[in-house]
């Protein structure tokens, strides 16, 4: 197991109806020291690649990014945000994005100002379930003409559809613990062997 | 002027309605390299304090709060969340903050669990205007009984009442940038001197 996998084993909490609870460290409560040692593993991981930015989505995958980007020599962060704002006018690449967590659909946005032609992007997330927050953000750098060069995600969720259709896609995808199958009611985790 | 002071004069952008645009830097594109001098300067003039936890409001606070948390050696950053969740169960503080940039109410909650009496807690922020998102922070700071240190601000916009109305609480406020005026006409801006 690998740092991350060990910590969700320590400090995650199996609920009913496919929820992994990680908020004590990950995505409420946040550990920087864990987050930097997420940031080393994906610089490891996609080494050599020519990353100039990283696009994640709000919230929760904003505090990993941050961290993360300055193991790939602070590169600038954008995140999309899930709702247009007074303060974002000019022209914006739109897509919609529905949520797992919170039962809903939601517009996410991404100014034209900051991603373009020029631009090699890390995708981050904090967590991949069906994989509908990272197809918004792979459309939205299609859109801009932005390549993809990766994408980096915490807590693969490996029993529900998105890693595999992300992969299928052609995307190097690389998910830190992948959770193959877990048990409510007696706290099991068990996580894919990479 | 100092660093962020400079960066608002070189990048931020005067709107009519007293909107100030630092979208590129700040809170759409995150300048991570800037968040670290930001992160500097607030451990300098909180230096000495038992700061145990930050503590910030979701989106764009999020990953200023991360990167400062690590000029105070790593401490955990804990979100307010806008929304209720299906993955947050459990007993939560709970505030109402009005949003000058977006024209509404939010509910915003944190999960009990992580906060309590024993924490000493410096606030961040990206913005101070009105002061209501500031006063929902504390408000769940009281409720748990935990002490605010100190709350550390990006941009503040001294012709609002937030800023003297946190001051004349007796909390010890320090925002990197005051406008004191700006002027959308002429894209022209005036800082308070500190």
């Amino acid at each position: 197991m690998n740092f991350l996998e060990e910590r969700i084993i320590k400090d995650g909490i199996v609920k009913e109806g496919n929820i992994l609870k990680v908020d004590s460290f990950l995505n409420h409560q946040m550990d920087i020291g864990l987050f930097n040692e997420m940031g080393a593993e994906f610089a490891r991981r996609f080494d050599g690649l020519p990353i100039n930015k990283i696009l994640t989505i709000e919230a929760s995958g904003i505090g990993i990014a941050c961290i993360v980007a300055e193991h790939f020599g602070n590169v600038p962060v954008v995140f999309a945000k899930k709702s247009q704002s007074v303060n974002l006018d000019g022209e914006m690449y739109m897509a919609d994005v529905a949520s797992f967590t919170h039962k809903n659909t939601n517009h996410v946005i991404v100014s034209k100002k900051f991603l373009d032609s020029s631009d090699h992007v890390l995708l981050i997330d904090d967590f991949l379930a069906n994989g509908c927050a990272l197809q918004g953000l792979i459309s939205i750098c299609d859109e801009a003409g932005a390549t993809v060069e990766g994408i980096g995600i915490a807590v693969e969720k490996g029993f529900q559809p998105g890693g595999e259709k992300i992969r299928s896609m052609g995307y190097r995808l690389e998910s830190l613990a992948i959770v193959e199958s877990m048990d409510a009611k007696t706290g099991n985790i068990i996580f894919r062997e990479q």
